[in-house]
């Protein structure tokens, strides 16, 4: 079977280490499998910060899944230490907000020079995996330089709109000024990465990850191409509701459903993606228990457990969005 | 009083600590002085590596003069750690055998970042010192991209030679490897850096720090104009041996002495920078007192323990200097 998942970072990461549970392989690294996992990752919170490259989407992905991961931060690596980071805001240099670890360094150093030397960033995604082995083949949703922007009120100038990075406003500010508007910036003129809408075309299933609806899945199906490519797949696209109950899984997707007008609740996300034969991209729609009145017109429902508490966990909600594609593993 | 020492690293950068505490100045640090003193710094050994613009003369005498050196070791900072190194190596990225401490990356990608964004050396060193505060000008010999070369029998095949950047020599093979020849790739068409002809014309005296004589000092002076504006200046010039007693002071300097034909002796040395009056840049020479038959034709000698035990006897060495050149400071 060919499952393709649509990802953003720290949700989607997990989301993929049940994936690889439910398809029998092992969650860390690699194994053999009949199976094959592509994850089409969001690059729209990609940075340039300090001269590197980070891709935090990306990174997050391939240490969970190759095992280098702090599980309990989510995000960046076990063991990880901040030289380098103390050392920068010594010397003054802007940002300093910024989870910048003497680990991830090394990744975004090897990153930004072969970007340089004229690499594209999937063949960049690829030499990186080389170590990490994450067991799942990790495809950026574009080679094309995309950068989510959000609009906020300028903290500095309350009188004044600026927009800033999304990571700025994620990290920075931890989502906490009200966004105006969210854009993708780059977005329309990206055109997909290499095995991108291949991997669409072949696919027997697609599946969302539970992940930011807006500015992780919502900025991959807004590279062009990408809707087109979900409409006419011959697979089932069955999506998992990252909101349980009208709130956020994770924190903070609800500011950025808020600046695009979506109710934070799994039935306005359901409808935001849209039933496949009304013009939207899903067929199924996994929500949680208590949200099992939720009704998306020509969408197929299921109440599952939505809580990602462990992969055995996350591996039973994959093989329910499976049997809601129509291939069950059993 | 104005000074202008040319200096290389390690070396010079202990012999800046003496100038300094000569002219009555903190040996760590600025401080309120009558005096000015201006260092012209080697960039021959900077390289790119990871791509990160390295500079280690320059940063050697900042983190001295500024007290973030590493003193035991005598370059990279105090206190090192070396996680992106390791992290690095555990990506398979080449160079493994170079030295880069997690504190040092700071100071590399801020430079690097700089220059990027088209800042010339001499600016991002400015910029850079305004944290360490080093007491004295630093300025880069140049601004534009030089980088000494060393030709060798190439370690893997024998019968062929190769050339390697200084660096790999010097801390890969350890000058472990006879140079066949040393060039300091785009000496010939580097122009001296912004204040270095300035300084060299309005010096009441020009020392010449006991650095490498041939890629540190010699390297700076073969930056055209800059022996001519030596020559031209109403400064005296003054060196101070290397070699004590037919050995360099500091490992490897008598490496690259043979690989231009030079002995390794405070006489050759002498004769091989040549007197000002007879088309070379001296008019006195420093050498150690078992070197005191030492005779070079047309330069004044003197000889005085040369080691840079301390601060102290490293100030002794300056003052010894100055009145050599005629401008004693008592």
């Amino acid at each position: 079977m060919k499952i393709v998942v649509l990802v953003g970072g720290v949700g989607g990461a997990r989301f993929l280490l049940g994936v690889k549970t439910a398809l029998g392989l092992p969650a860390i690294g690699a194994g053999e499998s009949p199976h094959e996992i592509t994850a089409l990752v969001n690059t729209g919170d990609d940075v340039w910060m300090h001269g590197l490259r980070i891709c935090p989407d990306l990174d997050t992905c391939m240490y969970t899944l190759g095992g280098g991961i702090d599980s309990e931060r989510g995000w960046g690596h076990a063991g990880e230490t901040w030289t380098v980071k103390e050392e920068l805001a010594a010397y003054g240099a802007e940002p300093t907000w910024f989870g910048l670890g003497d680990k991830d360094i090394a990744t975004h150093l090897i990153r930004s020079r072969m970007l340089r030397a004229g690499y594209p960033l999937s063949q960049v995604t690829e030499a990186l995996c080389d170590r990490w082995q994450p067991g799942v083949r990790l495809l950026p949703m574009s080679d094309d330089r995309v950068e989510t922007h959000v609009v906020i009120d300028d903290p500095e100038q309350p009188d004044q709109q600026k927009a800033v990075h999304f990571q700025e406003w994620w990290v920075r500010y931890r989502a906490g000024v009200p966004a105006h508007s969210i854009v993708a910036v780059g977005n329309d003129e990206a055109k997909p990465g290499p095995g991108v809408l291949a991997a669409l075309a072949e696919a027997d299933v697609v599946l969302f990850a539970p992940s930011n609806p807006v500015v992780s899945v919502g900025t991959t199906l807004g590279v062009p191409g990408v809707r087109d490519a979900l409409r006419k797949s011959r697979a089932k696209v069955v999506g998992v509701s990252p909101i349980i109950g009208g709130k956020a899984l994770r924190g903070m997707a609800d500011a950025c459903l808020t600046a695009i007008g979506v109710e934070t609740s799994a039935e306005a996300v359901g409808r935001h993606y849209g039933a496949r034969t009304e013009g939207g991209v899903l067929d199924g729609w996994l929500v949680a228990p208590e949200d099992h009145e939720v009704t998306v017109p020509g969408v197929d429902m299921r109440a599952v457990p939505l809580l990602m508490s462990d992969v055995d966990a996350t591996a039973d909600m994959v093989r329910a969005a499976l049997d809601v594609a129509g291939v069950p593993l059993d």
